[in-house]
């Protein structure tokens, strides 16, 4: 399958951060294969005029929870504890294999919807959500983030459901898709889980050339909590005496990270995740990303699962990231639109280990359009400036991921919404919450 | 003109934090005749079936400058100093009429389209914008920030700009369409102004019985300055002492106030209009609201002008009210959605002295109805949730503004936007920006 993009207006993402005009970007197979002014040769099995529009790369959502889609909105109104006690736990007993495929394919509507074309997914049944993501189209590392809270003597890797889970996802779908799907190992939290785990897990990856996907101090109980257990080190600091920062790997929210831990981080090659939506919504904090990323440290972008978001717009969370560290540090300039964009595309690339993020030949083709005929981006002095502080999910108008238009002016090509929205009202509600 | 609607749920946003179900809503001319479970008798000239949305007030917006929608991420990337004496300024200079006509039909066009029915806008030529706005349909609270910065000495009513500014609006505006614009008095700001246009803006509106809008404390300099210079008193306090403060009155911004603000705030019945993305996005702070609410000042809500957010979507504006604090305070209740939504729609209807913001028999027929099918409102556990936490402005699909639909299913009714559109290419941006 051949496309041609023809009168297109694109924000590269290259080094430069060029805006290519009046250009063509040409795609083959999974990957672009021009970039330029000039039309390049040959026929195309399609060409999509971009006259209107802007093109960027598609986003790379660096932390979900898909399935959790279906608990938009529930149980909001509580305290944190009384929210994931009374609410999420229990209705998290419930899924099955069915409503996971379910939920999934919700949640991933409404992130191809809004121009996501890779996330990086931690949850649980992760082999169902990995059967959805490649009918969907989207490229995913997926995890199950291990639990494992007991001694080293009670530890029997062949016992051990978090290994179990691991070995299994690994061996089944890492890959998959012709990399559409990359397994990472993960470690749910230094809160949750215990050493014996952090060693295997660790030992895993590196075994299997895997990344690495853990929750990180995303609050100030948790981040003290910790150095009370282990004599002042922080949950970067402990798990690094693990060696689970050996391999490519992301750190989800680091609001209480220190400039000790960004040592850490940036020697390593640690990506943080910011998750700026997330960390207000639950009262977290705000993480400290301009210092972080002054120190080195490679910072990405996650929306967090739609329960305590509750959405996957990362439009959204692209602009909070641009604006929310200005107002904090009282600085018009702490993150700039360009910063922004970067965190969204070619960092969280970089932080999932996907030759994505940026439109260059040889790139994966994952690409959205974006209709700037809309009210709301209209005038345009600054396709950059519009795109992180004016538009929103909906402006998006054709999303293209490893080369395959899965979405375009509001039609679905990959997912069926009437059939999954019928299954979640019928099945899967039904099943968690009555 | 009368309206039924049918199969209604709807958050009445009555003092229960009432939800309607399996309802009805009918309208005559341009206020509410009927809310509640029966539907109502006597046939009606429409009849709009509701089910698949959910009802709410239209918005209240409590303080924009609609024209800036043509400086849309003009001079972004630069600190705030430049960005006004660079970019801002030398554009506002070249404004006439026909411009400032096209610019606030597209700040209009993006605010229907969103859901506001309500505005307080401050700015330039207002004579022109209520012209736009009459059209339009929506209701309009307008004034003309007055900036007159000399001595005492120097004053004149009969020659101030100003004030034959406050008095053209007023003779000519003030109540038209019925009340559906509304003049209000106003001072730009403390640090903008000197004594005697405060002394002779807040006779003017007490004469005339008119509202007062002012920028107050949006900046630590600002606030501080005003200090230095009015020994020790804030701008709140130095403007209480020459009466600006004794009609309604709405204060944008309050990032810097104090309890001793809030104290008077209270006392004189003068509304918080809390604009959380501008003050990130500009580095301004971050406004102390729920300290604010606790000391019973009433808050609402405003996106500022375009220039500074770079969007008018208030869902934005609510969300993020909804979570800022949360994060800066650590507490995931400091502000509830409920709360959130009351300053959106109930609280911006006191601020402006409206008679709307609440669904009830009785009140101007604001309302707008938002589409629950949309996959990023899908599934519903709490339709107060989803509104404030995953809606966004694309997912409104109609907005009645007093009585009458201006815009349903991305048409608008009362405006041409490919006609307003190309008035601002042709015309508003090379006369502006060229």
């Amino acid at each position: 399958m051949t496309t041609l993009f023809t009168n297109v207006t694109a924000l590269l993402m290259d080094e430069a951060f060029t805006t290519l005009r009046y250009g063509y970007v040409a795609v083959d197979g999974t990957n672009i294969s021009y970039v330029g002014p000039n039309r390049p040769q040959g026929d195309f099995d399609q060409t999509i005029d971009c006259t209107g529009k802007v093109m960027m790369p598609g986003f790379v959502n660096c932390h979900t929870h898909v399935p959790m889609t279906l608990m938009r909105g529930y149980g909001g109104g509580h305290d944190l504890q009384s929210w994931l006690s009374d609410f999420i736990f229990p209705a998290e007993d419930k899924w099955d294999d069915r409503s996971i495929a379910a939920a999934a394919q919700l949640g991933l509507a409404e992130m191809i919807a809004s121009g996501v074309t890779c996330i990086a997914d931690m949850y649980m049944r992760m082999g169902v959500v990995a059967r959805q993501v490649l009918d969907a189209g989207i490229s995913a590392n997926l995890s199950v983030g291990g639990v494992y809270f007991g001694s080293l003597a009670d530890f029997s890797p062949d016992s051990c459901e978090d290994c179990a889970n691991m070995r299994a996802l690994y061996e089944q779908w890492h890959m998959a898709g012709d990399g559409q799907i990359i397994v990472d190992a993960s470690i749910h939290g230094e809160y949750t889980s215990s050493a014996p785990l952090w060693q295997w897990m660790a030992d895993y990856a590196l075994e299997h050339g895997l990344g690495m996907h853990v929750h990180v101090s995303e609050t100030m109980k948790e981040h003290e909590e910790c150095k009370a257990r282990h004599n002042g080190l922080t949950p970067i600091q402990i798990l690094n005496r693990y060696g689970v920062w050996d391999t490519r790997a992301i750190a989800a929210h680091c609001v209480y990270t220190t400039p000790e831990d960004w040592a850490v981080m940036g020697q390593k090659g640690v990506s943080c995740i910011h998750n700026p939506y997330s960390n207000l919504k639950l009262g977290s904090g705000v993480a400290p990303i301009p210092a972080m990323s002054k120190a080195g440290v490679n910072v990405a972008l996650g929306t967090d699962g739609v329960s305590s978001h509750n959405s996957v717009d990362l439009f959204a969370d692209m602009k909070l990231a641009a604006i929310l560290h200005n107002g904090v540090a009282r600085d018009p300039m702490a993150v700039t639109a360009r910063q922004a964009l970067e965190m969204a595309t070619v960092n969280g690339a970089k932080a999932l280990g996907r030759n994505t993020g940026r439109i260059e030949a040889g790139r994966t083709a994952d690409l959205i359009l974006v209709d700037f005929d809309a009210p709301n981006l209209t005038p345009c002095h600054d396709e950059a400036e519009n795109l992180v502080f004016s538009a929103h999910g909906s402006n998006v108008c054709m999303n293209m991921a490893r080369g395959k238009v899965i979405y375009q002016n509001g039609e679905f090509k990959t997912l069926d919404l009437d059939r999954v929205k019928a299954e979640v009202k019928q099945y899967a509600l039904p099943l968690l919450f009555k």
